[in-house]
């Protein structure tokens, strides 16, 4: 068959994909059928190559749409391909191996949580460090220049400081590897629901993400180093359990035998435990955290390595920190804990009310956040595309912040006496002698330092009208930086904009029932939960976290509530924050659930064809014709037609699935029937053949192919799949939806009654169908697909 | 097709039915072919009607044999049947009815929530009452018959009573109902791996649950009341979400829609996890027991349900048991953990050895607790079979129990000084006055109440010599009373021996290194993490229960530490008690992942064949004769024979999947294709019909069909599930099994290359290959299926 008449195929068969809801059909058939449901090769060819050159819009869309499937996201493929390969390979190692590679499975492990740990010690001592130093320059320069009347001076000296420092990071994340903009976390989310993030698990984007946020701390953003470092752990796992880098280039020829989709996942999803453990010494919670957030099938041994993983980087870190604070080895020092080791508070059965009351606010606070931040999102992908212009408001939003803290500090005069400050520069300003300026002391230390004194310091400490003025230009700022070109994180703006409308509100109580003792870290610490919570609705990971990084069970009960009644309030209104980004990005990610009411869309409607066929034994320059044309990423082999034998394609009769990889592998090593004898009858045919380009495989394009080549044969049958997991095209959704979902797969063809394929479905024509909810009401939409975001 | 044709064709297929692996040939092949892989129907329906009358033994099975299979567990089925009935009710409601049935799903969370914590607080609270009660007539015997001389009087006092009290519970669990034996963690296990274990969520085994465990801890027994709690959690959920109860036979007619395995499973799974909440008052550890023991499918949404229950479960019993103990409201008053509060204690990094040292001792420990267990276990099913026997043994056990504290007591004078005694009544024995006796102090109370003086009282409480004899009775007694005829459960009894040998080696290393200052507390708590991890083996879950019920978080990492290490030890001798018990009962449970290595077994080897098939329109006497002949519980649809009209089955293109109890319903109502105008024109056919019968269908021995009926026919389309989940006769058996076990399902056809049904696999037929693992050995097994155990 000529590539004309495979064209001719895509042409006239093109009206019969009307598979997605345009209304504009003028478009070019051949584009159409491309953004289809194409499961793109990978990652990293998107731009260049062949992945683009076909791509045209289907229908003008604004940017900016939550209702848009970006085409450019692969799936990751954790089905197993059973073919001779593997059983010749499960055959020769036996039941030593099995043993063998779980102990290495354990090492991995171990290593991961270790490398983690000390990742994120050095940019927790590098932020605490250079914030140190930055703050003492700046009280000095304050001290200095209040006596000269010359306060624009240090103002000048702090926002210079916290422009250039964000300068560099903003640079690094805009230019170099703008994947590690953000916390990290909805990536680090996608990967784990299945779908391949461009350059997500790569060691320079953990080199970027590293330096970008202790640039981002130390330039006095409103962000934490917490999303960073889960990312971090991600990449370390990615990166170890393959045993090569692709960013150095180097292979070091160990764990080859991890190196699949599904081993990979398991890994990052470890790391990524792991990497929460770091952040806030919280080990129980990181494993829920992957438990929550990535898991479609749990696995209890899983469980309990990522448990171990985490562990040992808790481990690590509080060994670390405790030697760095001077009480080596003292693994329950206090100041192991982020957000420092709470007493344990009285509650009563009658302050439930107060609880639901404070769960409500941060519920309705944080959609509040969430809306913000999405329309500012919108604002950016419309108008601020360019890198520079990324890194002009970056800068921009370290000036501002300075100013607002500067203003704060000028304007509130907010005085304390001096001796139980909770600042290491406890900043004079205007105050008496003996007294410090209780904003000051805020502004002038880590974000982190700052939810500890909302936190821990006594009923008095900051005037209410302080407070009120600091949550409204918190809450702002946050939302403003989250999404910026600087890798930060939003746990702990969060935390400090609800401890500290917390704590007004507990003058508030205080005030209004005067008899009452109120403790204002209880409700501190109750804010804090309910303002994170309603701003990224997790539950029961969040709960641990807290729980973890005070170091008190007894506060649990208060802490879910708040948690439970934010998500629900929040839910009310829009989704978490994570997935408005996911849905911004338009990435493919499978809900939990089916949508509901949908048994009555059928596999015929949701699948994509005509599907594109190889014979059992398949013709070299047929198979280069097909990878050239289509972009396809799986492809089902089929019984060579019988009766048929017109050069039209004829529905055939499904024998096993062949990926687009297992084709160019094949012929980059020339595994050609002619070829038996001479060529690779030296070559190991194995699995690690296929394992060593894994899992960037050149594209078809970068192959030599000499004219000769395609006269060969290949014979795919020991190299396919031979008994993928199939539908009838009478299936329902749900039915194609759980298989999907729980099976993680990539491609699944569709078969008639007896057995011929008649369409594939990939992730993208299930993620189309996507349910939504506003207030009371739920209803389904489809989602259009498009390449341009 | 006759009677006698299609049991002509069971007898000349069977030989190539050589399914399992059997040495003995010569049995009957008709009994062959019905021990292969019968899905039976109803668990009650087991020892009467259809089920036995075929059964008879492949070989001649050793009783308690760790490697047979039992054939009378039935597979629950997570799979939606997608027919035009459920097409029809999703028009119907449309989205309000998806909203309202949320709503409604969280509302019965809430009783789950509320329901068990009443019910564990009623246990807590006569457990407290009667013990109280026992034991302070016992002091007041001892007190008065000392000073005579007669101690035999309150020791026959003491023994007569434990009897009297265990006698009760344990007649009822002999007589009433036997599934309410032990802990009942096992069974709850088994129903949320997905098999139906007869009996196992019916409010009369709540009530024998309950009345059993009070009488088990007032008996004096060496059990816990923990795991009973877990189990009546599952069946309050299993009661409260179907809307009806089989014990009082009455159908509420409320949250019909509920009426399915799924929906039913995942209540049970939030009922486990209210269970643990109220058992522990641990919220988050109850999550987690339903996700590390339950989960194959998890879901976020679920989850959070879950954990809702929980809180609620928490919140009441803490209120209920504030106000009971005087402090209605305060839910912070430490009274409410059952361990009672911990203070946090320091540890260093040198430590570690210390906790790896305790990881090892308690998993060795565990192992050998689990072995005796075992063994005796095995013993019992050999010769202590019958009801009498048992209640014997139960009654023996509680003599025993009484006379070692007696024994321990009179024999061992380790007198303490009053003022500081951790008992409500102390002993004063042979003690000088103004002293009371330790160890009749430990003895003379709850075991949780003995656990609680082992972690709290100081270090100098009691002697090495004490501790040493009482580590060592109670080790065994706890290993014999785990299994016998009562109610109990194992958490309290191993915690206890745990704290006791911590506390123990906590003397020890302060003798060894007098100039460090022990804290025995530390020791006794790490020593009863690792105790009872080496003997449940669970990890996450175990972790955050001891937490949350000793309200340290500060605590954790020593214990995880050691439960990690503990768990390590015994896995590399034997299984989880748990699993023990399991694997006795023959539970054709189906593990995390499948056996490795075997890609080379394949479906065709795994699957029961030949298969029985009804046509799309089928006649009814046919119908009846295949039920009756045949146990299996679901029969592929296919399309009558094309070509071949013979009466000799052919295999047949598979249309779709229909039930046994969907047959039932559809003679039951007379849903004809003759009486379509006639009879059931005024019958509403919907979901409804099915989900009236739920879950327990007649037998089709208990069905009225007239002879006229025979001749009639019934369209089975719009009844059957019409696309089934296949897999062709070349998958192989890990692909099987990750079909099975993620999508939790009860029957696969397996088909051919033109889709043509060629056997089918049922769980039983997984769940036959095992792996095994012995130290650092793995390989694997065929089971053998029996009818006998």
């Amino acid at each position: 068959m000529s590539k004309s008449e495979l064209s001719s195929i895509v042409e006239t068969s093109s009206d019969t994909a009307q598979l997605i809801s345009t209304d504009d059909a003028s478009t070019s058939n051949c584009a159409q059928l491309n953004n289809l449901s194409t499961d793109q090769n990978e990652d990293d060819e998107i731009q260049g190559s062949h992945g683009v050159r076909r791509r045209q819009p289907v229908q003008k869309i604004e940017p900016g749409s939550l209702n848009i499937l970006s085409a450019k996201y692969e799936s990751l493929d954790y089905d197993t391909c059973e073919n001779h390969l593997l059983l010749d390979e499960e055959r020769k190692r036996g039941y030593t191996f099995v043993v063998w590679k779980d102990i290495a499975r354990w090492f991995i492990v171990l290593l991961i949580g270790v490398i983690t740990a000390l990742i994120a010690f050095t940019i927790d001592i590098c932020i605490e460090e250079f914030s140190n130093i930055k703050y003492k320059q700046l009280k000095k320069s304050v001290d200095k220049y209040i006596l000269l009347d010359k306060l624009y001076i240090p103002y000048l000296l702090w926002v210079l400081t916290n422009i250039s420092i964000v300068f560099i990071g903003s640079m690094l994340v805009a230019y170099v590897e703008p994947v590690a903009a953000g916390s990290g976390i909805p990536q680090v989310k996608c990967y784990l629901n299945g779908v391949k993030v461009p350059r997500v698990v790569r060691i320079k984007t953990l080199f970027v993400k590293s330096v970008g946020v202790i640039t981002a701390v130390v330039g006095g953003l409103a962000g934490g180093k917490e999303g960073p470092m889960i990312h971090s752990g991600a990449v370390v796992a990615a990166g170890i359990s393959q045993g090569k880098s692709t960013t150095f280039n180097k292979d070091f020829k160990v764990f080859e035998y991890f190196r699949e989709d599904h081993e990979k996942r398991d890994f990052v999803s470890g790391g990524a435990a792991a990497g929460v453990a770091a952040a806030f010494g919280a080990p129980i919670g990181g494993v829920l955290f992957s438990l929550e957030e990535g898991t479609s099938f749990w696995n209890q041994a899983l469980t309990w390595r990522t448990f171990f993983g985490t562990v040992v980087a808790t481990f690590t870190l509080n060994f670390a920190l405790s030697a760095y604070h001077g009480h080596p080895g003292d693994l329950n020092y206090s100041g192991l804990l982020n957000l420092g080791k709470m007493e344990p508070f009285s509650f009563q059965f009658y302050e439930l009310p107060v609880f639901i009351l404070f769960g409500v606010i941060g519920g309705l606070l944080g959609a509040l956040w969430n809306h913000i931040n999405y329309k500012l999102a919108i604002f950016r992908i419309r108008y601020i595309s360019s890198p520079w212009l990324r890194v002009v408001e970056a800068c921009l939003v370290a000036a501002v912040t300075a100013t607002c803290g500067f203003l704060m500090m000028f304007l509130l005069n907010d005085c304390r006496p001096l001796g139980e400050d909770p600042t290491k520069v406890p900043l004079q300003l205007f105050c008496a002698d003996g007294e410090y300026n209780a904003l000051a002391a805020i502004w002038f230390q880590t974000p982190e330092a700052s939810v500890r004194s909302f936190l821990h310091d006594p009923l008095g400490s900051y005037k209410p009208v302080s407070l009120l003025v600091f949550v409204l230009s918190y809450f702002l700022l946050s939302t403003w930086t989250f999404g910026v070109a600087v890798s930060s994180g939003l746990f702990i703006p969060n935390l400090l904009t609800g401890a500290a409308w917390g704590r007004l509100l507990a003058i508030v109580i205080q005030y209004m029932l005067p008899s009452s003792n109120i403790n204002p870290a209880k409700y501190a610490l109750v804010g804090a939960a309910a303002q994170l919570g309603g701003v990224v609705r997790m539950t029961i990971s969040l709960t641990v976290i807290i729980i973890e990084t005070t170091g008190q069970i007894s506060n649990a009960l208060p802490v879910i509530i708040t948690l439970v009644v934010a998500k629900w309030t929040g839910d009310f209104f829009n989704e978490g924050i994570y997935d408005i980004h996911i849905q911004l990005a338009g990435v493919p990610i499978l809900p939990w659930e089916p949508p509901p009411l949908t048994h009555n869309i059928y596999a015929s409607e949701v699948m994509s064809h005509p599907v594109f066929t190889l014979r059992t034994v398949e013709n070299v320059g047929h198979i280069v014709e097909i990878l050239k044309l289509v972009s396809y990423n799986g492809f089902p082999v089929v019984d060579p037609p019988l009766i048929d034998e017109a050069e039209v394609p004829t529905y055939k009769r499904l024998r096993g699935m062949i990926l687009r990889s297992q084709l160019i592998v094949l012929i980059q090593n020339k595994i050609y029937n002619e070829n038996a004898n001479t060529t690779w009858s030296n070559l190991n045919v194995d699995m690690n053949m296929f394992r060593k380009e894994y899992p960037r495989y050149p594209s078809i394009d970068e192959l030599d192919i000499l004219d000769w080549e395609k006269t060969c044969t290949i014979d795919l049958r020991p190299f396919m799949n031979p008994s993928p997991y199939t539908l009838p095209h009478r299936a329902s959704l749900p039915r194609l939806f759980r298989l999907f979902r729980a099976l993680g797969l990539r491609h699944l063809p569709i078969v008639n009654d007896v057995n011929e394929v008649v369409g594939m479905v990939t992730r993208k024509d299930i993620a189309r169908y996507r349910v939504w909810r506003h207030h009371c009401h739920m209803g389904m939409e489809e989602l259009l697909l498009s390449s341009e975001i």
